[in-house]
C-alpha cells in the first residue's frame, strides 16, 4: 500500500514537470490557453518568488485542480508601474528558482514575456484609476496603479483565466483591481490570500531580500506598531503612535503612515467604520509596506 | 417548389423574430451570452439606426451565420463619450424602429442597458489613450475617446464576442479602438466597412436626422469639398480649398479641417505617405464629420 502510493506520488510528480510548460510570448500563451479551453486560475507575480506568492499558488492549485482546470503563473517585472528606474533595476530576479518552486507547486503554465512583447514602442492605451489609487502608494508613486491596472488587465485577457489571485498585503492593489474587474466588466473572479508574515512579524515581500542585516533586524518594527496601536481608541493616538515608533530607528524613514476608510480608501477621521492602518517605509532605497484592518468600534 | 420556398422564408422568418432576445441588463446578456457558448460577432452602436448601421449588421450576420454564431447589436448612447450635454440630450433615439430594423436583420440578441448598470455611481476606472486621440475630434472633444474606449471595452468583455464591427465613417475610433484592442491584448477581431453615403454624398449618420431641411441641402457640400481636394497635390492647397468650400456656406460652421498622416493620425505636411483628409462642421448644434483616404502620391 505505502509502495504504490510512493509509485503513484513519483508517477504524479513526473508528469507534473513534464506538464509544466514555460511560455515566453503572448501567442504562445494565448496558443496554450485556447487548446483546451477548460477553467483557468492565474497568478499574477513578478518574480523573486516567496513563501508569500506560494501560498496564492497553492489557493489557485486547490480552485483549479478539482475543476480539471490550469494554473498559469505570470513572472514580469512591470516595468509601467516603477516611477523609479532605480527600483526597477533593483528589483530582485530570481528565475531558475521561481520555475523549480512551481513546478513543485504543480504551476501548469509559466508565463515569461519579454517587455517588447508586453509593450509595444507605440503603445498609448492604459487603464486608468481615480479615486482609490489617490492616496497611500497611489500619491507616493504617480503613475504606479495605472501601471499594475494596465499590466493586470492584459494578463487577465491575454490568459482568458477565470480566476485570478492576490495578496491582500498589497491591500490597495487589491481594491483597485477589485473595481476595474468591475467598472470595465472583466469576467474574472479576484480571490485573496492573507499576508504571510516572517516568525518575527514583518510581512513577507521579494523587497526582503534586498534589506541589510542591520535592516532586516530593525524592519519588525514596522507590524510590531501596527499591531500596539490598533489597541487605541483615537485617530490622531494611532498615528502618533506609529510615527513614533517608527521615528525612534535611525534606519527607517516614513514615506507615509495613514488610517483609511476600509472601503473608500479615503482618510478616515473617527474609528466608527472599519480602517485601515497602513504605512510604507524605506530602508535605504528598499520601500517596504504593511497594514492592519481595524475592524468598526 | 416556389410555395415550399415561400413556406421556409416565412418560418425563417418568424423563428427569427422569435429568437431576438432584448436584454436590458449586463447581467441578463453575459448570462446569454455564457449559454452555448457559441462564436459572437457585435455591432456597438448608439441606436437611430440608419443604413450604415444596417450594413455594419449584415456583415456581422455574414460573418456569424456560417459558423453558428450570434449576432449582438447594442444600443446604448454612452453618456461618457458627450463632451456637452446638450448633445447627449439632443442625440436621437428611435428604439421601436431600431428593434424592428434589427429583427428584420436576423440579430439575435439586443442589449439596451441602463446607465445605472454600466456606469455605478462611484466609478473610477477608464481606458484611455493618449496619442491617436490628441488631434482632430480628440481636441475638439476632450474625454470623448476615453468614453469610446471605455464603453468598447465594457461591451467586449460583458459579451466576450469574438468580433466586433465598426463603421470606417468614424475613422479615428475605428484607429483608436484597434490599438486599444493591441495594446490591452483584447481577444477580438476587429472588422471595419465603408462609408454608406446619400444619393448626394452625404455621408450617413444618426445625427443628419437632427438637420433643418435647409442644413440637409446645404450639408453634401462637405463631402464635395473633400472630394474635389483630393485630386490638389499639395498639402496647403488641399486645406486651403476644403476651407474655401465650407466658408462658402452661411449655415456651415468649421470645427476643424485637416490633413494627418494614414497611420499615426499626426498633421501631416507632405502627401508622400498616405493621408487622411477630415473635417468636423457644425450645422447649427449638429456636429458632422466625414473624411477621404489620399494614397501615397
Amino acid at each position: 500500500m505505502w509502495r504504490s502510493t510512493l509509485i503513484v506520488a513519483v508517477r504524479w510528480a513526473i508528469w507534473d514537470q513534464l506538464c509544466m510548460l514555460v511560455l515566453r510570448s503572448t501567442k504562445d500563451l494565448r496558443e496554450s490557453m485556447n487548446q483546451g479551453r477548460g477553467m483557468c486560475v492565474l497568478v499574477p507575480t513578478m518574480g523573486a518568488l516567496h513563501q508569500g506568492h506560494l501560498s496564492l499558488i497553492r489557493q489557485a492549485v486547490e480552485i483549479a485542480k478539482p475543476q480539471n482546470g490550469r494554473v498559469v503563473v505570470s513572472i514580469f517585472v512591470n516595468p509601467i508601474q516603477f516611477d523609479c528606474k532605480g527600483d526597477l533595476e533593483a528589483y530582485p530576479r530570481t528565475e531558475a528558482d521561481d520555475l523549480k518552486a512551481c513546478e513543485n507547486e504543480g504551476v501548469d503554465f509559466v508565463f515569461i514575456p519579454d517587455e517588447s512583447d508586453m509593450y509595444a514602442a507605440d503603445r498609448s492605451v492604459i487603464v486608468a484609476e481615480s479615486i482609490l489609487s489617490s492616496g497611500l502608494c497611489g500619491s507616493a508613486r504617480p503613475g504606479h496603479f495605472d501601471g499594475v491596472c494596465t499590466v493586470v488587465l492584459k494578463l487577465l485577457l491575454i490568459t482568458g483565466c477565470h480566476v485570478v489571485i492576490f495578496g491582500e498585503k498589497d491591500f490597495q492593489q487589491l481594491a483597485i483591481i477589485r473595481r476595474m474587474v468591475r467598472d470595465l466588466n472583466v469576467p474574472v473572479d479576484v480571490v485573496s490570500q492573507p499576508t504571510l508574515r516572517e516568525s518575527d512579524g514583518l510581512a513577507m515581500s521579494s523587497r526582503n531580500a534586498s534589506l541589510t542585516a542591520e535592516q532586516r533586524a530593525d524592519a519588525p518594527r514596522l507590524f510590531r506598531a501596527l499591531s500596539d496601536a490598533s489597541c487605541l481608541l483615537d485617530p490622531t493616538a494611532i498615528l502618533d503612535y506609529v510615527v513614533k515608533q517608527i521615528e525612534a530607528s535611525d534606519l527607517a524613514r516614513i514615506d507615509y503612515v495613514e488610517l483609511v476608510d476600509a472601503e473608500t480608501l479615503q482618510p478616515a477621521s473617527s474609528l466608527e467604520q472599519a480602517t485601515i492602518l497602513a504605512l510604507a517605509v524605506f530602508y535605504g532605497e528598499v520601500r517596504l509596506i504593511d497594514h492592519v484592518r481595524l475592524p468598526a468600534l
